[in-house]
């Protein structure tokens, strides 16, 4: 469930708990994912004494970076260099890696830029300019209902970014970024960068030192940082909009301010979208992640090259796991929904009180409780067929593309599928053709998973069954299709230039397989779209227009990987009536090491023990309210320095996408003070050192 | 999960489901698991126009078999003959197997009974009488709560058992029976046979054709039936008491009594005890099993032998996890929890009007949701530490029996724990050192398993954690407790009879971890009954003391594993508009083949296809009422002749430990037609088929 949705995973690696947002009254200190175009400048000056004011909002933006592969970066240097975090990098790092040299396993470091290695589908993004475009998509669905709501909003959506980008597609990205789950569009407009190569990356143990047992929890001794370097015409990027780096370590109770691009929160989701996520959604996909991460931890064990291989989605399936146990045991406690509850009949009783509003609003809520009942009927269709077809298969996802990009290319922008149209064709083609290793017993094992799910799920009867399988069993299909040659990027390069013929006349299995399987697929993504998608789009976006129309936009949205902005301060909190402290240090990371993956030192920190100066803050936390995607993001202070990259939430955090608990919930960052001392002391990586320190 | 507790999965085959039953109301025509000196007769031969008396009620009981690895069975000649399921004798079959003979894929006959195989472990029980010893108990336990009320409950039951029993203990094991959560307390006395060989059983294939995919469906294929002999004195057990075996087919409408030992329901908990099952215990469970599941299939791919080594602990985690998700569907039903909730609050009310009554019983209801609290916050330590320690590890249950018994057995029997009082030790010696395979890869992949959950569970600086792993990671402490010599049985032999000082003075590392770990394990344990089940014991005995004063005991008890009897009508049922009939015949096996696996016909079956009648009634479903622990009883007609052996329940019954629906819920059974066909026709078993139609 991670190739193919390199950002899913990633997306998922912060959620954060909440039981205290009341609607209705203001947003509680620290909490937000603030847009850059309404950020409460004069609350938070006030609140901390600090002058932050439009010219620093917009250096932050212009230096905050965004990463295809769903995580958040910033530039720290004026020669393209950009600071993320180890887990943004590890995907590309593996797949820049052989049999013979392991990046992950060793680290990437090189004295010389022309040895940096560009990451296969990576394009980094900043925000250049955001404009308010809900009137023209909400002109064009006015009226429409299920499926027929999904198709024009999504064909003006498309119209839109593409005539807005016009002219100059090269450079930039044009996107209408929806928030408030409709309530607002706006188009983000943004520099792009599609030459973008890693510089340096540490051990993979170092930089995941505890591994799945210490993630989501603190106190934390991990180098989960990474340098990419943006490139234009082969050559560093010129890049004078940069944070200022400093090697000083952050101080209790100063404020901080993340700057990043949070991927996914349910915050101002219905009671009964909440219910469906609690008894249908998470455990369903908890069952999943489970056998398949069992599946994964014993291929890798069976040799040191399995490991290797399944490393990057193996990682990816645990972080997701505990991030998504998090959220359900946050969803099955009764306080939250009960909070909710209430939250959402006051809305209703407001709405309720307003003839003209009750009028123009109807009754969403009803609509969205409705919808779910189809949800739950086409769950297993759906995902199975549709949205998460191929669980993360590299093959399937190239074969796919292929065959409905072959189908939609030659349609109106407007009548594609949305993944198709103009604008995101682009990125589609990079990630498709970009060279990149596929592993064919690692495909067989996550076919041969999917394969058995969808039966499971579907039933050996099941009219998807007999269409996806035939008489063939799970496993023989899967090892069938591991076959296809579709790994080898020419073989891609020409299906994709010889469009629909082509793609017809091939006889690689997998393109074949989708070929015979696809109409199933789109009929049921059909189906859904209107009795469940359409449904709830819709009345989602009435919902949005109420809460408007009585609170105004004192409420931020939820989030959707889009770039915002979070403010706070360092500081630790109480657990069970104990303190936990903002800061560990370097000593702590060798009281800890017991010699034992994943708690072992890498040859490279036991030999710079004796060097380095062992009080160096190492990890620290702040009360700064952000979620999955915001991994890489930078933590500054008031003056726009740099202070580390935040890359993980507390334990208390986890399960939080449904509100922001201010008293115990913690954004995890690593300091650039330590990330100053570890190039210099542990990787002699005196280059990058002085680029980050000059002046 | 399932070594070391045979009769755990077996148990959970059939799960019915219900949202009918009305507290206070009668039970519903053919629902109920009744106890055989509380049959209610007179209703049914009205209901049915049957005869049935006592005289018939006693030939059944006497012909009905308990198997202590969990499952029924029933005395078919007066040779010592039983039929049970396959899936019964799964695990004997595999541990009487090696690399070069394999009689789970292959199957076992014999033409000579002295070709017969000893089941390791097994014994065979039929219940002899009942008596109530209701006052005794109760009597011991008043005015005790919390632990208290446990250990002496725990005592007097001791007690009662042992001086029952006292001077017969070789042929007789007497057992206390726990009823209606404590209301009742019965004392079951059993003719024991520990002698039980495998006299036959079809190819792993034909028994469980359709394998996971079809399992809890229908239309079935399956010939899951097999026969064990009761040996004595080294030779067929003399069994006058034995059903008519009647190659004759089951017919549309015709009653059918079914008599065997359900393992387990939970219709008379409490609304706050089944939420505790849905949102703790079931999540938790299949998150469990669906890891556990995925690492055993990719280790069973390895090799043909992994694949027969693996194949019964893969077979029943896959049969438990369909049954406890179809148990959290139920419970996630808003419907059920409502429904409930009303029963609870009706009975509630009724005790609430009864000034006597309501001083006697307190307010057991309020005392089971506090304790609740408390099982949460134990449910980690106490599963990963003592009731699930170990997750099946057959050489650390050696290593935990031995050490435990070591410290118990020279304690008074009062005082030790429940497992290791006189009355049990027999059975707990037998399936100690009868010899049986052990397996260290397969062991060293469940050890590594379990710990590596239990950090997980427990965190990584869990105290827990520190005493069971130290410093050593999951995976090398499985690795060096998987070279215990405890695989041996002189080994155990040795220790089991140098008691204390043997186990403290052995260098082997499983004894020696257990030796380091179990005051922890036995500090949970104490803190658990102090906190949880005692509380719960003692409340849920109240309440049944309540529905006893108000009701009487029109309502039968939850299923506890004895003996029980269920009345009900071949028949099939309505789905979605549809009907499906009640039969299949052995021509549906043919057309629903594939050729691959599950799917696929063993040589037998495709060299028997033109000898054998096509329209020989294969599987039939009627809608006797009953769970996991059923499988293998017979399915009996008002004659008294056995129709077959009930192996499933269809999937409309998943879920439904909770209640039972006579609209859908079905029992599966293979025919005694069709075991008598395949018999003669298949497996030119001319011995068998002969002795089994003698008159």
């Amino acid at each position: 469930m991670v190739r193919g949705k390199p950002s899913f995973t990633i997306l998922l690696r912060f959620i954060f708990t909440a039981l205290l947002l009341a609607l209705g009254s203001k947003a509680h200190a620290d909490e937000g994912m603030w847009t850059f175009d309404n950020f409460p400048i004069a609350a938070v000056n006030k609140e901390y004494g600090t002058h932050i004011d439009q010219a620093w909002l917009d250096r932050t933006r212009l230096a905050a970076v965004r990463l295809s592969t769903g995580c958040s970066a910033s530039l720290v240097t004026a020669q393209g260099l950009v600071l993320t975090n180890h887990h943004c990098v590890r995907d590309c790092a593996q797949q820049l890696s052989s049999a013979g040299s392991d990046y992950v396993k060793d680290g990437f470091q090189t004295a010389r830029r022309e040895d940096e290695k560009l990451c296969p589908g990576m394009v980094a993004e900043i925000l250049s300019s955001i404009s308010d475009v809900t009137p023209a998509i909400t002109a064009a669905t006015a009226g429409q209902t299920a499926q027929a709501f999904v198709r024009a909003r999504d064909a003006a959506i498309a119209q839109t970014e593409k005539s807005a980008c016009a002219g100059k597609e090269e450079q930039f990205r044009c996107q209408v970024v929806t928030l408030y789950q409709g309530g607002q569009y706006k188009l983000y407009t943004y520099r792009k960068y599609t030459d973008v190569r890693l510089a340096f990356a540490p051990e993979g143990d170092t930089a995941f030192f505890g591994g799945d047992p210490d993630n989501f929890n603190f106190p934390r001794y991990d180098l989960d940082c990474s340098f990419v370097r943006l490139y234009e015409g082969g050559k560093p990027a010129a890049t004078p909009d940069h944070l200022i780096w400093s090697a000083a370590p952050p101080k209790e109770g100063q404020p901080t301010f993340v700057a990043g691009n949070p991927g996914s929160t349910q915050r101002l989701l219905t009671v009964a979208q909440l219910e469906t996520l609690r008894d249908v959604n998470l455990p369903e996909i908890l069952i999943q992640f489970s056998e398949l991460r069992g599946r994964l931890i014993r291929f890798s064990e069976a040799s040191a090259e399995h490991t290797r291989i399944a490393s990057d989605l193996l990682f990816g399936i645990e972080n997701s796991f505990k991030a998504y146990r998090g959220e359900e045991k946050a969803l099955v406690d009764p306080a939250l929904i009960t909070a909710k509850r209430v939250q959402e009949a006051e809305l209703r009783r407001k709405v309720a009180s307003d003839a003209t509003l009750s009028v123009r609003i109807g009754d969403p809520w009803s609509d969205i409780e409705k919808a779910q009942l189809r949800l739950k009927a086409l769950y297993f269709p759906y995902g199975s067929m549709e949205s998460r077809a191929g669980l993360g298969s590299d093959l399937f996802r190239f074969a796919r593309t292929l065959v409905r990009a072959a189908e939609e290319r030659p349609k109106a922008n407007g009548e594609r599928l949305r993944e198709y149209t103009d604008s995101r064709l682009a990125l589609l083609s990079k990630s498709l053709l970009d060279p990149q290793p596929v592993y064919p017993e690692l495909e067989q094992l996550v076919l041969s998973f999917w394969l058995s799910k969808l039966r499971e799920n579907l039933t050996a009867d099941g009219a998807g069954t007999k269409i996806f399988l035939g008489k063939e069993s799970p496993e023989s299909l899967a090892a069938r299709l591991a076959t296809s040659k579709l790994g080898d990027p020419a073989v891609r390069k020409a299906l994709w230039d010889g469009g629909l013929a082509a793609v017809k006349a091939s006889d690689d299995p997998m393109i074949k397989f989708v070929l015979a399987t696809d109409a199933a697929s789109r009929a049921v993504r059909t189906q859904y779209e209107n009795e469940v998608s359409g449904v709830v789009d819709g009345a989602s976006q009435r919902i949005a227009q109420a809460r408007f129309a009585i609170l105004g936009t004192s409420v931020y949205p939820d989030a959707t990987f889009s770039l915002r902005l979070s403010y706070g301060k360092v500081g630790g909190w109480s657990e069970n009536g104990a303190t936990v402290p903002a800061f560990t240090y370097f000593s702590g990371l060798y009281d800890r090491a017991t010699g034992q993956y994943p708690f072992a030192l890498t040859p490279k920190w036991l030999d710079a023990k004796a060097r380095l100066p062992l009080n160096t803050v190492f990890d620290f936390v702040t009360d700064n309210d952000i979620t999955g995607g915001n991994s890489g993001s930078p933590v500054i202070d008031a003056q726009g320095r740099i202070l580390g990259a935040a890359f993980d939430g507390n334990i208390d955090s986890l399960g939080g996408a449904f509100g922001f608990d201010p008293r115990v919930n913690r954004t995890v960052s690593v300091s650039t003070a330590a990330i100053t001392e570890a190039l210099r002391t542990v990787y002699r990586a005196d280059g990058l050192v002085k680029e980050l320190t000059a002046r």
